[in-house]
């Protein structure tokens, strides 16, 4: 672990004592003595360094020592992260997937990850929301602290697919931001189509990315995704299964545009 | 699955009797009936349509319908896969990841994936080399099935660290490919370092990539690495867990090699 998350009852002036999960994260999980130091972020996001001055049976107690620069360089945090902000639009695939594609967006930093409906998936969170949403939340919770991410990752949905583009636009109003709309296919979709690199050519805003499920998007979809100015990317790989599919497109996609306004 | 790897054992005239393993894939996995069609590929490359003539109780008989085209546009087949080769020096990370490792690479279609071993390497092989590498195979296997990739992905290793840029520059040469060789970290190497873009742009060879484990790489691996002509590639974004670097470098690397000679 690179970042501990605090709880939201901590305040820096006064002793944290942790029990429970987080006790068990930090002794057990950690093995983490008296008086070592570890590096926590509060909901506030500044980052504090916490030195362990008890552990007992059932507990443990921590002391800030001072506030610390989120960026700084040292061996525990990293040293510069991904600065634009990534929207990960992702029609849900079937059984434990949509853990490790949370898992591997938030470790790269990705900003949002918007669960989807579309036509082909088969795996549906109806009467189960809250249940997979607070492990998402865990998941997400977890992911932040082994990578050090700085982007508060967070997990919401479920939307239909038609409502993806709608919901793009309202988002990069709302920030400010422009906005450029991706969704990844394996065959060709009309004849002008350019490629990643073409589409991202000194952008420098937010991007939405949309990943089909198992079953891949319908013309339907397709078109309401073209209508709704989202740019079909066809990449030159093999068939990736969805969660390799992620992680592709958000990797191709933030080398783009973090190399392209340097 | 997309394509069925064909055993050594077929003979395009003769019809294809499947027992066991391969019997057991066809009919409870994919659950293809009798009149139903799969494509497969012979060990020579070629692709076959197999058309299911009869399914019984531990049996199935396939009999070849005709060769087809290899980039055939179907559904069933990518349209376009990959066409640069990547090889992956992967050094030995910890339990099962390893498998999901080569499994994604296979899926973007690298070419070779070397185990390395270097010095922060918990895990070993050695006593257990032939179970390991049965077991990779069969990953292999399944990703290409799966993945429809044309790319004869090959599992070798274990290599030590300080032989990595030796091994490369004798594939290069064996093939007569250029090659670029990269290794990804997370704090700056030196001052005079280039990002991605700028190390393969223009650039029409081979990739070598080499992603340390968990504990990343030292400094004497780095500094070797480096005179061994391997760029460092200072990736911004979070600290990744090696199976997820993994991925992503492919990822970041084979956007800009596919792209970059169009």
């Amino acid at each position: 672990m690179r970042l501990y998350l605090l709880p939201p009852s901590f305040r820096p002036q006064e002793p944290l004592v942790l029990t429970g999960k987080d006790y068990n994260y930090i002794v057990r999980v950690l093995r983490l003595k008296e008086g070592q130091e570890i590096t926590g972020r509060d909901s506030q996001g500044n980052t504090w360094v916490l030195r362990i001055v008890n552990v007992s049976a059932a507990s443990c107690t921590l002391l800030s020592s001072g506030r610390t620069e989120a960026r700084a360089t040292t061996d525990a945090l990293p040293s510069s992260g991904p600065e634009k902000t990534i929207v990960l639009y992702q029609c849900i695939p079937k059984g434990r997937k949509t853990d490790d594609i949370i898992r591997m967006a938030t470790e790269a930093g990705v900003s949002r990850i918007v669960l989807v409906h579309s036509r082909n998936c088969v795996s549906d969170f109806t009467g189960s929301e809250q249940g997979k949403f607070s492990r998402f939340e865990s998941v997400v919770r977890e992911a932040v602290q082994q990578s050090g991410s700085l982007v508060p990752t967070v997990v919401e949905g479920v939307i239909d697919i038609k409502d993806v583009p709608e919901h793009f636009g309202k988002l990069c109003d709302t920030t400010g931001m422009k906005g450029k709309g991706l969704f990844f296919h394996q065959c060709p979709v009309g004849e002008k189509q350019q490629d990643l690199v073409g589409l991202l050519s000194g952008f420098d805003g937010a991007a939405g990315i949309l990943i089909g499920s198992e079953g891949g998007l319908t013309d339907a979809e397709t078109q309401n995704l073209i209508e709704g100015k989202f740019a079909p990317v066809l990449l030159k790989t093999n068939i990736l299964r969805c969660e390799t599919a992620a992680i592709y497109a958000i990797a191709a996609v933030q080398t783009l545009l973090e190399t392209s306004c340097q």
